[in-house]
């Protein structure tokens, strides 16, 4: 590898880590929000993401940048291509958490609602899958990976019993139908974040063993 | 360009066509299984999704086999990134014609909902996105790109007004609640699709202007 394209290449995984750190972080305070009734942080996440649009910019032009000047071969290659794919998924990631924090800020100006379910489980989950994905990505830690897809089914498995829970609720008072519905959106949004960490876990492995392992059954 | 890389080209635009063309195919079966309450074309959906992300996969090692031996640069390059992007733009559609699918499959098994909506608009205004899209991007044509852009907006107000419509029915008759919550996830994965082909849009402008427009305000 030459010098020139190690030094693009470093500074495209600073790039990386800086948008990770803002997604997560973005995520974190849109659960807060939610769970503590904490509508200012929600505004928080909702100035913060022209920050991670821009950032994601950045981050596909340098990815092309690269390509085009240093045509990187093999895990070169692939690393890009990884980050290209990471990026969306990042972005995508606080394009969730902008949406959990709009259901956050109308949960919060309307009177608590009563909900017999695990939802900070799921909310620790999701959390957890995020977080051990990335370290997984930059510590190129195949079997990491693999675990945060094993993580994904009782993902699942919690979102299901809370839309069980969320249609008695409803059913036994239908005053709670908004809020309900509300809720309900918000960790529709939360389990399609711990898709997209998913995402990252498969190309993670991908960019390890350079095998594409989307679409197998665990 | 060399004769060979030209050959490789043509032989990905003709996979990304096939992959379109099942997309398509999926969304609208899932479609028809929502409005016409046909649990058969439902489960062909379900059927169809093996081969969809078969196709994604071998596209997206067509591409990196692409970048790797011919070390494409400016217009060429554009194009295979492009074709990464769309690839698993086109690969989530088919995982959300599968979601539509689910939720028509349950539909049809309970009381038909007479709902007050616009519902066959929204699914028109999908389906037309989509298929745009794909038009837009075979012909490279930018114009017709920012067209499908604008239409992003309406189809937002409509999935905004079928959430209200579906929150008085529910409100007005308890019994309707879990046939009202299928039928809105139905038209939020209806609305993601809408949101997919708006991303293909703009990737479509990055093909052809070299500019990356994400996150511009109409």
């Amino acid at each position: 590898m030459t010098k020139h394209l190690e030094r693009d290449l470093d500074s495209l995984k600073r790039e990386l880590l800086d948008l990770c750190a803002m997604a997560e972080d973005a995520t974190n305070k849109a659960i807060l929000a939610l769970t503590d009734r904490r509508p200012e942080l929600a505004e928080e996440v909702r100035r913060g993401d022209d920050a991670i649009d821009e950032k994601e910019v950045k981050i596909e032009e340098d990815c092309l940048k690269i390509l085009a000047l240093h045509q990187p071969v093999a895990a070169d290659l692939r690393f890009i291509v990884t980050a290209l794919k990471v990026n969306s998924d990042l972005e995508r990631i606080g394009d969730l958490a902008i949406n959990i924090a709009e259901r956050a800020s109308y949960l919060a100006s309307h009177e608590p609602l009563a909900v017999p379910m695990d939802f900070p489980k799921l909310v620790e989950r999701a959390q957890s899958m995020v977080r051990r994905s990335l370290e997984a990505l930059f510590a190129r830690d195949a079997a990491a990976a693999r675990d945060v897809l094993k993580m994904d089914d009782e993902a699942d498995r919690l979102t299901k019993e809370m839309f069980k829970a969320l249609h008695k609720v409803m059913h036994d008072d239908p005053s709670t139908i908004e809020r309900a519905v509300n809720l309900l959106s918000a960790s529709r949004h939360l389990e399609r974040i711990a898709d997209q960490a998913t995402n990252i876990a498969e190309d993670v492995v991908f960019l390890v063993e350079g095998e594409i392992i989307r679409h197998e059954n665990p």
